[in-house]
């Protein structure tokens, strides 16, 4: 750990940076591109800009060994990076936080260097942060499978035998994953709108968001090596929101018995500036009490929980900004990211840089800490206001939502930017059915 | 569609590939390493050689311009050729056809060329033909569906009210997809062998082979395009035998709601040569008759199953040759490759050149062609003989299992090779648990 990267008296001399959700105590990655032809680079967030950590690498401002083997800051995603593991994560943090202090003069007194390293954020267009290969979502929030069970099971089997000894999780669809700001559209498929009736083709009705967040692998795993959970931190890189859009109605038909399939693979929306565990240290918190106790393998000692507001808004055509309709935490999770990752790889599945392993809806303890449409309108039951006379069972075609999260530490915040993507309407027909 | 390459007339100047699994008309793609410190290169098989491509690609010997452009033979894996399209992949078969022609001096009198473009498929190893960055698992055999239904339901509930009406699936884990000949380890995980006690950690008691086969998707879609059924096979590349490795009692523990996940993701094997829908045109035929008749996206007008004949053998350590426990054919299948592309895409999922889609086990109608050890033991109550007095109802420490298959002309063989693996016995202990 690095806790000097983290100390709140830091100061940058990047102004703006002090206040704004990405001050120096953070130091996020991401891939952009600093024009539309340009290929992508690879940059912190500080402040009101991005930097460019390829236009560093190239001034030999990396010296570390970890770091200059290998080149990770001139790569189009950040698979290199995340693979190197602690001593290349530490080493990077250490000097890129050294470089942005305001008694560091090598970039703060270099205007060629800075002009070439510091881009405006409404200059740079950003990127997938990196190749997904595996894609893994998980189900560990309790308040929301206790919510989903009551709905369609009654109080009394809310939760699944199995639920209070394992993270339930399954595989996702690695391909649909598209970054903060990418519209999506609203699916078609088989729905079974009458019990009595054959299924019918046409566009889901009920569309849903859900409240995620994700973290990426860093050094993967050979095949048939199990990661043991005091262990699993340093295969964890950092965080993402994620929004696990949902089409209750296709996913209600299919999901029998082998899981969600089409309800969840049109789409998947990620925050672009991946949150490292280093700049999270400080907001470790201790995470729900374990009853009954998991087996051994899943015995997580340290406090793995993580203090992150989150935010939930809708912002339909005709509003100027979105409305709130959700207000989670992250550290409401029962099963927490290392006991994830131990759990994933207890069968020997190998984990490689980049893979993308999500939490889950997660969901708290009030009515409006509720991390999906479903939840929160009680199966369309209570319709949820947005304000101006509008209410909102599910998602509406032109419905723009936000994700939005952050740490809030006594001096600085530590900002996770945005998952947002707006729906768009269905395809009209389907082609040549 | 290249009828020409697939005349049963047609000859090699190549000694051994009449009569062999890689005759002329088959031309099998793969990847595979000259020797243990080379490059992959990329390759056909043809009779007891390996063709390399990129030596016929660097030679110019493909001056079609879709092949000329893209220069697809010089890459570590056939992702880009797969990408290219069915006019490539034309171009690419028609030319090797021509060049292996008993009557076509090129290749044939060109000592030197030959010295360094064959390679015998004892002198090879071969690897991954392609990055996998998807894989989907169906589950299409309604034999199968109805064994699994009849054992945990009963007769009446075997199929659940959607299998009829859509090809059901999920997604699969794409890291842990081994080739032929790669040990796979029994895996350690939850089991609940009583269903009055807590659960335990343990490896696996109950595990399995899953006779499939799958298909590599050729051109990819944006999001939000949908595939019709009619232009499915344009993204079909070609295809390969599968072992869906299965652990049936962490399967069973961990799968509802969600799904299968650690019952699976240990290890999936896959046979090194893919098999093109071009060499498998000849052996195209009906499938079986769809009762209910499906929705319009799903309705495939054309002939899409393949009489592909299938077979499994087991291996204990103690003897010299595997012993057929099963014996299927591709034809069997209820759902069709076309259909399984077309639902996969009709909520707008993406697919990418090298995704895999596997067909779920392949079980005939005779209790001899079922694809499991489940199904041929029926659950272990009926152990099945290997010969030697050996007997299994799951697969036991050291034993290889070999699946194989070949689509049998009147006058030649396309040869699908083999998918085997000997399972090693469970980490003795589990790592710092």
């Amino acid at each position: 750990m690095t806790p000097e990267t983290t100390d709140p008296t830091l100061t940058s001399f990047i102004e703006g940076a002090a206040g704004s959700p990405f001050p120096i105590q953070h130091l996020p990655y991401g891939v952009f591109r600093p024009s539309d032809t340009a290929q992508p680079r690879i940059g912190v967030a500080i402040g009101p800009y991005v930097l460019d950590l390829g236009v560093l690498e190239e001034a030999g401002l990396f010296t570390d060994a970890a770091l200059q083997d290998a080149a990770p800051f001139r790569q189009p995603t950040l698979n290199t990076f995340m693979g190197l593991g602690r001593p290349a994560w530490t080493a990077a943090r250490k000097r890129i936080s050294h470089l942005l202090r305001a008694d560091t003069p090598t970039l703060r007194d270099d205007e060629a260097l800075r002009d070439r390293a510091l881009h405006p954020h409404a200059h740079v267009t950003m990127l997938l942060p990196a190749d997904v290969g595996d894609y893994t979502d998980f189900y560990s929030s309790k308040e929301h499978a206790t919510n989903i069970g009551t709905m369609f099971r009654g109080k009394e089997n809310a939760l699944k035998p199995n639920w209070l000894h394992l993270p339930v999780g399954y595989h996702g669809r690695a391909s649909s994953i598209i970054l903060d700001g990418t519209d999506v559209r609203r699916p078609c498929g088989q729905l079974k709108p009458s019990d009595d009736e054959p299924p019918v083709y046409g566009p889901s009705q009920l569309l849903d968001f859900e409240l995620e967040m994700g973290f990426f692998v860093g050094p993967g795993t050979p095949l048939g090596a199990p990661i043991a959970v005091a262990d699993a931190i340093d295969h964890i890189f950092g965080m993402v929101l994620v929004n696990d859009w949902s089409a209750r109605d296709i996913q209600k038909w299919e999901y029998v018995p082998l899981g969600p399939f089409l309800g969840k693979s049109f789409a998947t929306t990620i925050s672009p500036w991946v949150v490292t565990m280093d700049a999270l240290e400080p907001f470790r918190t201790q995470g729900p009490r374990q009853e009954p106790s998991p087996l051994p393998y899943l015995q997580s000692e340290e406090n793995r929980a993580y203090d992150i507001t989150l935010n939930v808004g809708i912002q339909s055509d005709g509003m100027e900004a979105p409305h709130t309709v959700c207000r989670s935490n992250f550290k409401y999770l029962y099963w927490n990211v290392c006991q994830q990752l131990a759990h994933h790889t207890v069968n020997g599945c190998n984990v490689r840089p980049g893979d993308l392993l999500a939490s889950g809806t997660i969901s708290g303890p009030t009515e409006d800490s509720y991390g999906s449409m479903l939840e929160l309108s009680w199966k369309g039951t209570k319709p949820v206001a947005l304000g101006h006379g509008e209410t909102r069972s599910f998602i509406e075609d032109g419905d723009r939502v936000v994700l939005s999260g952050a740490a809030q530490g006594a001096d600085y915040q530590v900002g996770f930017g945005q998952a947002s993507g707006r729906l768009l309407p269905a395809q009209p027909q389907y082609p040549a059915a």
